[in-house]
């Protein structure tokens, strides 16, 4: 039977996602836990696969299980191994052909920033202080030069395949002294949402201009980016499928 | 000249505020830092001796500097070598009689709780996870027969001196799934705080009756206050005095 995860994660301490010959990442975490339980090698798919230091809210992993399996069980053992550093918010039974990788039609990031006058030590673990107001309009002028379907190679990191994607999205929301910058696409390349805010906060601090967003997109060249926001601002917050894996959880 | 920080600090890594010959501390780290600044051994006074694990948003320290110190230099040098683990929020002279611990005349610590069904990775480092529904009514009538000056000897961990203290308010406000357990007094002894809150937890979880704060209170018996609330779930908010030494901080 296939079974999938809603998994949630604080990626302060992983080296990300995916597993790895060497280093602590969630990946291979879910996967030891769920071969010990299940007592056979379990090898599981992620929808996104996150770098060092990114969190999740909403990360979704499918693996095949032995058939008659509780999925509820699992959930509440791997909690009791991992949460709360790793929290599995839900645990489902899918159809054999769903893969949280290939099934998936949209994920969605948000990136937190924030500007208080000092570091806010509550705060500080999953967002990023920016001393300074930020220039929002410019920001959003920035921003919809990059909705739609377009090569992102000046925002990915690695360039095996196509860098062609489709953004649905971008929307830059303050609330008090924080701001959101939520990102929806079909898929992402490798390091393309810090690659994409790490524009929008030159544009924001006013070292670029708003314009720089489709120049950068037209040079499809990594230099023309700009620098890559740090990691721990980033959190993957939901993916979409045709049909919920998890009618109860979200 | 005296000055005064208003401090915030993430205790999950301190041994507690309080100094000790081993040991990381708030205190230990803010006083070698400024000792290395100020060319000069500093001791400082702290508002609250908070517990190892206990944070802090507006914990006040005070300490006799040199004569001409600036205190937003000396603010913005302890950020640079401390933050976001402790923030200095703001740096301000004060009158040379001010003591962060002896003029205080309130302390608010705030306890949060929340219960989703599962762990939550960016909450639970500042808060303690709680399933199942807790009673806030039963807690409510509890926590009113803390209220008021009372011998506080089954709620303090130390023995030496009065447990006399003056409790101001308890509210205890739901918000989606955070419980806010809000407690203002003139002061608190060591532990008072987990330890309310503790029996509290118990009596929402239905395992003991509201009434029994009040036996636990005539008591003056440590056993009869049950068991301590874990640290992390509290921080120190608030320190109030006859006049804010700091103007524009909060």
């Amino acid at each position: 039977m296939k079974i999938a995860l809603l998994v949630a994660y604080d990626g302060t301490s992983f080296n990300g996602f995916a597993r790895q010959p060497q280093g602590r990442t969630v990946q291979g975490l879910l996967e030891a836990n769920l071969s010990l339980f299940l007592r056979t090698a379990v090898r599981t798919t992620g929808a996104g696969r996150t770098d060092a230091g990114v969190h999740a809210a909403g990360q979704v992993v499918s693996f095949e299980a032995p058939a008659g399996t509780d999925p509820a069980r699992l959930r509440d053992r791997l909690n009791r191994r991992l949460a709360p550093e790793i929290s599995v918010r839900a645990a489902a039974a899918v159809p054999a052909p769903f893969d949280a990788r290939h099934s998936a039609r949209k994920r969605v990031y948000e990136y937190l920033l924030y500007g208080s006058p000092t570091p806010d030590p509550f705060l500080d673990r999953f967002a990023v202080w920016s001393a300074g107001e930020l220039n929002v309009a410019a920001m959003r002028r920035a921003a919809r030069a990059l909705i739609g379907e377009h090569d992102f190679s000046s925002f990915c990191r690695r360039g095996e395949g196509s860098m062609v994607r489709r953004v649905r999205s971008i929307t830059i929301k303050p609330s008090g002294h924080r701001l959101v910058v939520r990102i929806v696409a079909d898929s992402f390349c490798h390091q393309m949402v810090r690659s994409i805010v790490g524009l929008l906060l030159e544009v924001g601090r006013g070292k670029r201009a708003p314009e720089d967003a489709g120049r950068a997109l037209k040079a499809k060249n990594r230099a023309a980016a700009g620098p890559v926001a740090p990691a721990k601002g980033l959190t993957l917050v939901e993916v979409g499928y045709p049909r919920r894996p998890f009618p109860f959880a979200e």
